[in-house]
């Protein structure tokens, strides 16, 4: 088993949680509050981590990124966004042909 | 090959580019200009995500999404977190005994 | 004069910017590029001003304080807002009726 | 009495709160949790902002900048910042000298 097998299995959760909503569920609790408030738990959590790392806390930021992570897949499930769509624009500015070409963008 | 192949790919890049800064890295760039310079980014592209999904803007989400990963890798990198030890916190989230948990605290 | 008198200078040189635009003005760029490029500079100036915070940097909180104000009085221009709707919020929240009702409220 | 009054009343009470740190009062309470709070409180509330005004909801912007400017004269006070060096540097930034001066650079 891979360590990235965990995004797997929450992206099949996010989907679960929005087709079946249970009422104790924390994931359909905040897709009953909206796409705005889930965008804003996303910006939120950045600037959790933002503040953390700038405080040098490891653990802290590893928490955090966590959260962000996670906020981050329940819009993304919210918008109908495939995970393998976000994995694919990484790939795309992958390497050389990627990243240099954007560094060289400025 | 799986999809989320490419976060492994980033991972060992984001090593690389520490341990060699070529000039004209963008991934190297930012580790001259410093953990605060990085940290800005990672809260910036979360904005930047969060109103492009309250915009309704699919594509804007999914490329705003992978810069915000992207920011988000260079920190760990930065800080000496292995994504792993995230996807670790992740997985000790998952499930009935994780996420439901979370919701019970509130 | 008043120190907040600027305030109110600004908030007459956004008006006029608005109307007039002209083109090697920093705010009538902003009004161009639209809502959006200016609602996600108000979050960027908000992180860079949490970041100096944590930071201790207080010249450097002062300066991105004054870029967080002066973006958000180019946003309330460019909807409308009257400063003036602003400040009687806040004098709406203040004292012991506001405030310490914010505070019970949790 | 001007508009602008309830920014100097709220900055002589962030400073008594400051010293004398009610225990029923929100705003000492934010004291007590500490610089990286309040740093946190003034970047989600200009993500609110930010989502409100995408969203185009006049109310909402004038609710959640009267959040964001209370929280920032809070970060103020906790850092012995008096309002009055923001608007100095505010003043500095007005005009053709300032502003423009900004634009040119980009």
């Amino acid at each position: 088993m891979k360590n990235t097998d965990v995004l797997e299995r929450l992206a099949v959760l996010m989907k679960e949680r929005k087709a079946s909503a249970p009422e104790n569920s924390y994931v359909a609790s905040l897709y009953r509050k909206g796409r705005n408030k889930i965008a804003q738990k996303v910006g939120e959590e950045a600037v959790e981590t933002a503040i953390a790392a700038v405080d040098g806390s490891h653990d802290e930021v590893i928490a955090e990124s966590a959260d962000l992570i996670f906020h981050l897949m329940v819009l993304w499930a919210d918008m109908d966004i495939r995970p393998e769509e976000v994995y694919a624009e990484l790939a795309r500015r992958e390497g050389i042909s990627g990243i240099e070409e954007k560094n060289s963008r400025g």
